[in-house]
């Protein structure tokens, strides 16, 4: 297929070398330029703005938050405008509800069609191609988008109809993973200071009940204490949970881990945690019990 | 060896007829006698009294609370009463850190050994013999205290010299469970409201970054809203989260999502939630935003 | 004065007849034009637009929220667009620092004064001209709004001078008064169901420790159960948190208890408390307690 | 009335002496004996037990809590052994529910009176017989210790036929109380970091809608951020809200409120605040928030 790859940041990068290893040809776009160095010397055309990147049958945006979408699509020489009729736009960020569902409705408009994949996974896991991918549209829209949906990810997974389906299913995943981070804060910080040895208490939880990846991963970051560099940064996490809450709002749901884990992300940010791995509010329970 | 076995419910049923498996003679006691038929058509014996299941090399117990055990342990014709010098005493109980720090001094002024070795795992995994165990006991009475642990369980974890360690560490993934329990109930509650088949966000959790055993368990239940029959019942769950607070208060460590569960359990209990199972609360969530 | 008083609700409808009744020039304009005929009979003008009312020496506003102060001001023939130079804007809506912010940068690139002046009180005080007024602004502005300002309540506060400065400090008063609710809703729900009588219970709090009139004023509700009419609408209240929290949330300042009361409204929208007044909310510790 | 006094800490010492001063004869007890000198010197005798100085027609106690309660009135030598048939047991102990339950069953037992009459007040109002009194006893038993509550207080309130209901509306006071500082130490942290005077914030609250005391006492210890010497240290605040929980749990009540309490508590007492005025709670959120 023609296609065009919009945001070459750690995750964007590997994803759109997955696309032009799988044969597709490539425009690519980043707003600053020299990201797409790598891309270009495999093969990858560079495009001068969004909208020149999404002249072919389908454009993937992969961007930071929704001021960067919303620049990128709705802003001059954006996708919106590029892009044919009948052609279509597949954004994996990690996006607010309410702005998918404003572009749904301005592609929509255009005659275009749109499809929302964020995904899981970390950026290792974007350059194998190993990412999951939640995706959400119309049945003719996301057939379109399948083959690309399964150059990128290890697989696919189609959860309703409406594009914005997809995007709160994948804050709800950020805040599940937000709330390991805080539980196993508090567990650590209770055995820990009831004398126990951490790294033989998180090898018993994860060999046990839980043998789950995430409690792995922030489990070993929480006991060594080490959140930096970060895979994660904490204010992307902090926008995660704001985007949780906000979409809870309009639903009109309580969540009070959630609330609680805005007020972690406050407390982290507030006291210097601007460059650390979101995991870094796993710390906190032991720092309020003293340590 | 020459065993005892106290307490013949869902879980010490299965627990003691894989110690007569293994080999070991065994006097059982249970406060109702009835309970015991089953395990002396397997050959065991039936003791009068607690103290009378411990005149062996060592006794097992596994009792429902705080007050069982002490009855049961320090009360007339009592574990400690009946213990000889150099015996062993294995609480598999989920108790009280401080009971178990009682319970160690007591035994230790009379000469006797003591073992903490509370288990993880529901009655099927009692009676099949794949508990989980933690053991909590000074060297020497945790190395007697082995082939018990090892017949009783697929895997023997030893968390530190205190028996109270072990305690710490049984409350605190029971803790880790139920805060599972209540982040799920949230997502759940955020996505169906959102429209989302909660099947299909179940099966994508479940077979990517929350593949351990917990998120299925609980999901699934939370998703049929089905508590009923109770596999651990609502009111132990809620004791268990009352004695994880008592030992954080005791060592100064706060836990805001163990506060937000003993909330949740206490309106579960306040409306009618005596038998359901401890998962009932995952279903408060859904029910305050309005379902 | 030759003024301009926009917003002709339950509050403004008061406090602009009180500045009539100062002896003001009074040019009125409401969205919905009935609501003037009272102000008219009293000897003012009707203005046909927001601009229009905003020709004299200052104009007033007091309007629901964000979305109709942004309209009425920024809008076409607004208040920026009619407003003279050098001339006033008083804004007494419950609104947020943002837009505070945002609205004290427009006028001030016009070359126009702007003052916040929210105020504390209900409909009745607003009639009486007994409302406390916090002002923030330049110390110009605020001088030439004083007569205003002064007509409209028993005292005026000058908390700084920035304006939103007084915006931030109206959305903290009404977090507190929340707060209260809240507090008084758990403690009503523990001594009732310890058989304590409520209305005795009050009397007595209100008589010692706690004689402020918002304890009066609210307990006396809960203990009611009297939510309907509402004085001060829940969804209104819910706006004035979320604002506190948005307010917070840019300051990066964790408050657990605005998280609170957060997902305490959220559960009295999603069951139908649309209509009832804010305090409803301190009903609902009851009704987790089985109430 | 010949009467007995237990307790003669900052608080008992001032009340003893009321009751002198009201013309009874007075017999008094403290564990540490020099706290009694100048009572003796007002003309009270000493004891040398609390059984002895229950030997009046009515003893009256004011200990710290519930363990001192229970040795004194339960041990050996106590009030209940001292105490005779038809006489009266005043407890003003901020004690919990559970004891002040035993205390009525056991002097019920020995067919002695027991009215509960916990205080509202600091030393200074002790001191000054300014007191406020929730008292709760059968009609016949407060009947009797009227004179002794009126020579105390400025204001007696009977709560209730049982006496433990009087100790519930004692913690449910100190619950608002602490809820008050919390909901102050997050508006102030709010505040001060958008720029506002503290001081003039406080004025403008206090002289408007939160004229009550407590907001005028605990803003001003907030806003100064100072903490010591403690009026009432914080971990008698932390142990009234345990024993307020304690009470909470047994009925069946969940307080949000109450449990951010707690763990608010748990901070300030694992980050050297034993020695604190309760009220550094309140400081707690600006410290989250980075201050």
């Amino acid at each position: 297929m023609k296609l065009g790859f919009i945001g070459l940041g750690q995750m964007g990068a590997g994803m759109a070398a997955n696309l032009l290893k799988a044969g597709h040809q490539l425009s690519v776009y980043n707003r600053s330029p020299g990201k797409a160095d790598a891309l270009l010397a495999q093969g990858a055309r560079l495009a001068a703005t969004p909208a020149e990147a999404s002249t072919g049958e389908a454009v993937v945006s992969m961007l930071a938050d929704d001021e960067a979408v919303e620049a990128v699509v709705l802003g001059e020489h954006g996708v919106l405008a590029g892009l044919g009729k009948g052609a279509l736009h597949v954004s994996c960020s990690t996006i607010s509800v309410a702005l998918s569902e404003r572009l749904a409705a301005a592609h929509g408009q255009a005659g275009q069609h749109f499809v929302a994949a964020p995904v899981f996974g970390r950026p290792d896991a974007a350059a194998a191609g190993k990412l999951f991918v939640i995706a959400g549209g119309d049945e003719g829209a996301v057939a379109q988008a399948r083959p690309i949906l399964e150059a990128l990810g290890q697989r696919v997974f189609v959860l309703g109809a409406a594009p914005k389906a997809a995007n709160l299913v994948k804050l709800s995943g950020n805040f599940l993973i937000a709330s390991v981070i805080e539980a196993l804060g508090e567990a650590i910080a209770l055995v820990e200071k009831g004398g126990v040895d951490v790294r033989e208490y998180l090898e018993m939880l994860t060999s046990t009940l839980f043998s789950a990846p995430v409690y792995k991963t922030y489990g070993g970051l929480i006991a060594a204490g080490k959140f930096e560099p970060a895979g994660f940064a904490a204010p992307l996490g902090a926008k995660d949970i704001r985007l949780t809450l906000a979409a809870a709002e309009a639903l009109r749901v309580p969540m009070p881990v959630a609330s609680l884990l805005r007020d972690r992300f406050l407390t982290l940010l507030a006291n210097g945690g601007e460059r650390l791995d979101w995991s870094a509010i796993g710390g906190l329970a032991a720092k309020d019990a003293g340590g």
